[in-house]
């Protein structure tokens, strides 16, 4: 049962802040979850506004704090960067383990509500209730100010949440997201499996679905490279802009020649992110 | 047999330049060798000069391509940056699999004379020799400015070098360094299993006994940090500081507060020392 407490795994002093690793028992889950925290220098002095990093498909908490080169800027800048993991973990989760488009390492950011994936599968209620409660608890950060980015699956839990809670999220931003997960090659398949077949259900998860039907946010960012083998397939930001556009939020998509969908084209803009999220959090 | 051709194993762009993964066989190694190379965007306009980081214990090639953050001042400074692996490799190649200061992961930066390591373990040769070679032929390098850094055993690697090759090497610096790698707990084992039970042979490899022996550099970089957990059996960075002191060699030695021995420590001070080189090589 959840009780609000964290277990250390690791602390480690980084670019003057502290990177650390965590587990929580989460309720929503029905698991021990990992997540990662960097508290930047500047929370000895002051409650810093939180950044959260949503990660793609396969991955955890540990490849963003591994390849993401966030550290420095964000110690420069005063930013806790929170870090959570994709899925429930445990032998006890149910997972498909041929398929890394689905199950564990592919939560969507979604609270499944198909059997058996909906006992573990509530990455939602995961991070935008339980963590939330224990950054503030048990970290120096100013929860009145929070903002989201991620890359890919990531990018997409970034876009659905900011969009279904703009009142939260102070700013918004994305790498190579998959922006209409509804009917894109990737997505759709797990979609149906942890949403069932009715697919009215599917469009509280789906960012271009959610501004359809109204969502709106202030601004976005999204950085796209040309050279993404899952561009034409599974991303697709050509339907966010078009959305964007019909709904007038304004959109700042830049396509980045030659980069591809890896941690080398995340760190590429990892600072150009930063810095949008800081001046927006008036960090 | 050695023919100085390379086989790509991936490149991706990275902050405006190409981080590249490749294979050559090693006469040297008697094996297939890997290694990583950064290009950064001068080079499209201009030879750029040759940065070699050599890694530590258990390390391959891809700890700091994924880790070291530095990629994005490298960039900035126009420098390629080389990263070779730390032993040979392959089923073929003798090992202590029990032991992690000994056979694959640990070559440091010598050629056995012992069997039957001598066969294979020769990573001087491997790096001094063979991959200068290979860099000059194939990548948009001045090979008459090169500098080496490198970390815990990498950072005796890059001390070694440096001091038995002043003229080839224009800078030098370290991060958490094997400094008298005869003496430490965790490398004389490996160094009577490689170079026999003279310690005489030893002094060649060995930066404090080089110095004892009349080997100089112009100046040396190193960074240690004091919650290292090894400071005290492995690396002793005072006993390099004595031996610059009796030689006349002026050594940077930069004690930091609360860094451990992991890449979080060596990230951080990366900017320093990419700027340390960049300065010293002209960049």
């Amino acid at each position: 049962m959840a009780d609000n407490t964290l277990k250390v795994v690791s602390t480690a002093k980084a670019h003057g802040g502290m990177q650390g690793v965590y587990t929580t028992y989460s309720d929503a889950c029905a698991c021990e979850m990992t997540f990662a925290v960097f508290v930047p220098p500047q929370a000895l002095e002051r409650p810093c506004p939180v950044l959260w990093y949503l990660s793609g498909l396969t991955c955890t908490h540990q490849n963003v704090m591994d390849k993401g080169e966030y550290r420095k800027r964000a110690a420069e800048l005063g930013l806790i960067v929170v870090c959570p993991d994709t899925s429930p973990r445990g032998d006890q989760v149910p997972d498909d383990a041929t398929n890394w488009q689905f199950g564990k390492g592919a939560g969507f950011y979604l609270d499944a509500t198909e059997e058996p994936w909906n006992v573990n599968y509530n990455m939602k209620t995961h991070i935008l209730e339980e963590l939330p409660v224990l950054i503030g608890k048990h970290f120096p950060a100013d929860m009145s100010r929070q903002s989201v980015f991620g890359h890919s699956m990531g990018g997409h839990g970034a876009l659905t949440f900011a969009l279904a809670n703009p009142d939260r999220f102070k700013s918004c931003s994305a790498f190579a997201p998959i922006v209409q997960p509804s009917s894109a090659d990737w997505s759709k398949g797990a979609f149906a499996r942890y949403l069932g077949k009715d697919q009215a259900a599917w469009r509280a998860h789906d960012a271009v679905a959610l501004i359809e039907d109204g969502a709106t946010f202030p601004e976005l960012l999204v950085d796209q490279g040309t050279a993404d083998g899952f561009l034409e397939d599974g991303l697709r930001p050509w339907l966010l802009e078009d959305a964007c556009k019909a709904a007038g939020i304004p959109l700042t998509l830049r396509m980045q020649e030659g980069y591809d969908h890896s941690y080398y084209f995340i760190s590429t803009f990892m600072d150009d992110h930063l810095d949008w999220h800081a001046q927006r959090l008036g960090a």
